[in-house]
């Protein structure tokens, strides 16, 4: 069986598709600039990748265009062969513990998250849409980023703020990401061959967040009600001082909107080094020393150190660490910093197998008390397995 | 000498009277509600307790009380027998790392910095007024609760938010209760009976904060721009997803003002219990098995416990952990809670000795791989010993 993973944001659609059970992808591809005046595409196929430009009006359109490339490429034959589509949605609320078919239930429940992702949820919803009314023959499937973090306790979800926030507004921690830390988690089991292991998992890319799992169940993760909590991240803040916002609006008079736009797109490492909000430029910037981006860094890492030593304490030990995503795979600097912030917990860098990118590898010495791994994510995948494993 | 340790809040002022360098304690004592329509003043004296009402239209009025009854009683015959007056600061910003002599220039520094201490420093400033008016031969002295952390790195210091905000605005780790930190760190110092020491102060009263203090200087501490930071406390939230605060402010249509308040006054143990702000009143819930008092000291130790294990990792260890102030020099079962969360960084603790109050005492085993002590703070020490120390 085809099963497509989609990945809708407000002006892009991401999609990967896969014959299952085999796990093998066939086509993957991006739709960029959804309603804009000049749209593009950029499909890969056959290990050859073709890029052309088009107007894409809505979701749907771009549904379609992709299901008559599908078609006049030879992929599939005709849309019955795609029996599933999975649908990344970023926020599941409390509703929502596993994957489950799109009813209208589970649709509205998703609308009705909108007020906690704004940016993500309705964007989702119309990549839904335009799935359902282009291949409404296949079982449509949501694999949401929260579900992951469901089984947190309330001890590590409840926010020390006035209770009423959490019962009429839904104000706690719901964290992120979830898909990743799940398989990251599951393929670092499998490389220790145990199950009852405690690992802290660091999905580190432009947003970021860090996951203590024990027994392959999430008990406590850095991201909060929103996507800015927790570390610092390329252009969030991440978890600080809330009376900040009030000192600072009070002394500028800027809005909530404006507010929001600080912290979420002009703060972390942007806002420290005033330079790049990409870990590549930060350390360019460390080369020609450049003292922001040295701070910059310095801050990056003592963010994610903590959370690090507060699993550590919380979970009683650590079996293992997982580096992924974006900065995770790719920074050597950064998972080499973070290693030697960790010497007293007896952590220790293989600095030469640390030296790479992108591949599945242990980079801590073997006598390090905690070993740490690199494990490239792939949340496309997991969200297929899923998918395939409701629509049988 | 005879040296007077001041401490003016909005409407209090509270003073203690020592022989210095004897540091004897000769006198000490309350005025409260100044400025409402009915005050009070409560003096010690020679073992006794006297309390009396009385309107105090203000702070200058509430001195010339206090020195009325110090020479009414005879506890001195002149007021040239009071040397010096030492004042506690809350915010000293970055313009003091040590007590100075009041200066035009340290009062209109005070004064600049009162944005960021709104209640505190134009009280202090009204205390330093009628001080001066009354006492004007004594050598009158600054002390400043920020002056401790001013050791602290920039990595510590900074947020990850735009760095303007900390160029122009003043945004950055100013840190708190200072003094305190300091008295005990210096205490336990003396018991350990050495000075290259890896500290983690805590100071757990209803405001609250946790330092790192390596070889007697402060290099993390959790109070961050305002007094609302770190920590959760009786009334205060601290660190949370700052975007909470927006997304509350947008929901609900609070303005700053009323978000400030909920943050400050209705979070905290407060927030999360519904009951009460007060320690002994949760632990009488959870006597109880209130289902909200038990998940709110669960949150507040956890936060504590995050704490001490960030510092653990930042100091690449610890050689002593102290409990001080209200909560940390009383509640048990808060201490006894943490203790037990710290195990696998080898704290044990000792049940029996940890079963008192207010004394300077081991509360860990002999062979707990840190030991753990409650040391009650003495702030007004502290600024009389500045004081004198200046004004000799």
């Amino acid at each position: 069986m085809k099963v497509i993973s989609i990945n809708a944001g407000s002006s892009t659609l991401k999609f990967k598709m896969y014959e299952m059970p085999e796990e093998k992808v066939i086509v993957s591809g991006l739709f960029e600039r959804i309603g804009a005046k000049k749209g593009s595409y950029t499909i890969k196929y056959n290990g050859e990748k073709e890029t052309k430009e088009l107007v894409l009006e809505n979701h749907v359109e771009a549904f379609k265009k992709l299901v008559r490339v599908l078609i006049n490429k030879g992929i599939v034959k005709n849309l019955n062969e795609i029996g599933a589509v999975g649908h990344r949605i970023v926020q599941g609320g409390s509703y929502f513990s596993k994957s489950e078919i799109v009813t209208e239930e589970v649709y509205n429940h998703i609308k009705e998250l909108s007020p906690l992702a704004p940016l993500h949820n309705p964007a989702a919803l119309n990549g839904i849409d335009a799935a359902k009314e282009v291949i409404p023959n296949a079982t449509h499937v949501t694999v949401f980023d929260t579900a992951f973090h469901q089984t947190m306790e309330d001890v590590n979800y409840i926010y020390p703020v006035p209770y009423e926030w959490y019962e009429k507004y839904g104000v706690r921690r719901y964290g992120a990401h979830g898909t990743s830390h799940m398989y990251v988690s599951q393929r670092m089991n499998e490389i220790l061959g145990k199950e009852d292991t405690k690992l802290i998992t660091c999905h580190i890319g432009s947003g970021a967040s860090i996951s203590a799992v024990v027994n392959g169940k999430c008990v406590d993760t850095s991201m909060g009600l929103t996507p800015n909590a927790g570390i610092m991240m390329g252009t969030r803040c991440g978890d600080i001082d809330a009376t900040i916002v009030l000192y600072m609006m009070n002394q500028t008079g800027m809005t909530t909107k404006e507010m929001d736009k600080a912290l979420n797109k002009e703060s972390g490492l942007l806002g420290v080094s005033g330079l790049s909000d990409d870990s590549r430029d930060i350390e360019q910037g460390i080369t020609d020393l450049n003292e922001r981006a040295i701070l910059a860094q310095k801050i990056y890492v003592k963010r994610i150190v903590d959370f690090i030593a507060k699993y550590y304490v919380e979970m009683g030990g650590c079996d293992g660490i997982v580096f992924t995503a974006g900065v995770g795979e790719n920074s050597i600097e950064t998972r080499r910093n973070i290693m030697d912030a960790l010497e007293v917990l007896g952590v220790k860098c293989d600095v030469e197998a640390n030296s790479m990118r992108g591949e599945e590898k242990m980079v801590s010495t073997s006598d390090s008390k905690i070993p740490v791994y690199v494990i490239p994510t792939d949340e496309e995948l997991m969200i297929a397995r899923d998918t395939y494993k409701l629509s049988k």
